[in-house]
């Protein structure tokens, strides 16, 4: 199981300090919305980033103008980019081309949507599905037992992520139940006094 | 009929000299996703940006970490700014919450949502709805017909704003309807060899 880590809500030089030192560490590094709608993908592009190792995801949240978006995003340096499954199909089959034709990847967020949308968009078999609780939602949200019923639902989907909340005993259960392909940490690595520390923690437990 | 001009995918500079061009002549300016993007809401604060007349929208599309999004936002000098109607309900409160505070508006664009999440998003009294054509969506859009209809369903709805692909004739019927409060045009006016001169064509049949 893959460790995403999702540097948010951070000024654009600790986020690439940040990164960097994380780079040998974890699998995939996200830089989150925040960054982009703060900073811009253009500054994103010229910041010192130096991976060597992780992928880095940019969380573009596309929800319309994908072609134009995903030309930005993969421009600015993006391995992966997500795209809202809230989307219209025709933005998600659009974006999912540009990144086949580039040979990157397409990363579909799962928030907010009902089971019929899950099944319109459950056939793009290269893509990522992340399922996702807001973190605007006050309810609370159990990761394992949602990935098994997502995972029930919906056999032939192969590649899952999983995002929320997500805590050293739930990335342990996660990675015993072998379901997710990836799972993403935010605030449990970026608000530790030693993200790094906190990063190999969560590798610990998770392999 | 208030007159929104949509400007989009072009470099930031350019952006903030058309928009001084048009302040004294359309109702609302609007900074397209693409430019935050791009470029980010701290260089769009910084921009040298002088409105006399017109409201600054900012299409945020925030669908998650609204209370942080909208913040920011505000800070860049928005009068109004969009939340996505496929948010979580939660998201929408908050943030609705945060405008209301600061004497700002928010949009919701309801882009891709169904009736039932429509229903559930229909009580913030002072928000403006958005109708709202997909770019990447290939069928096309009967502007008039989709606001009647809307406003049938929901007649409590005071303060609809329709976009996509409107052109001097739609303008003038949805004028004629009587139903919206704004009319979004991008391409119409921006790709215009004159777009001062565009937003003026606009602005006669409309009024």
């Amino acid at each position: 199981m893959k460790l995403q880590v999702a540097i948010d809500r951070v000024k654009l030089d600790d986020a690439v300090r940040v990164a960097n030192q994380l780079d040998s560490v974890v699998d995939i590094i996200e830089f989150g919305t925040s960054l982009v709608k703060d900073y811009g993908l253009l500054a994103i592009k010229h910041a010192d980033l130096n991976l060597h190792h992780a992928q880095l995801l940019i969380d573009l949240k596309t929800i319309d103008e994908g072609p134009y978006e995903f030309k930005q995003g993969f421009a600015a340096g993006a391995d992966i980019l997500t795209v809202m499954g809230a989307s219209s199909v025709d933005t998600i089959k659009k974006v999912y081309e540009i990144a086949e034709a580039q040979g990157k990847e397409m990363f579909i967020d799962m928030m907010g949507i009902n089971q019929e949308q899950r099944e319109q968009i459950s056939t793009f078999n290269k893509a990522i599905y992340g399922i996702h609780h807001a973190v605007d939602e006050e309810h609370g949200f159990d990761a394992v037992k949602t990935v098994a019923d997502f995972h029930q639902k919906f056999p032939e989907i192969a590649r899952i992520s999983v995002a929320g909340g997500i805590n050293l005993e739930v990335a342990q259960e996660l990675a015993q139940q072998g379901i997710v392909e990836s799972v993403i940490v935010g605030s449990g690595i970026m608000k530790a006094s030693n993200p790094v520390a906190a990063a190999q923690k969560f590798m610990e437990v998770m392999n």
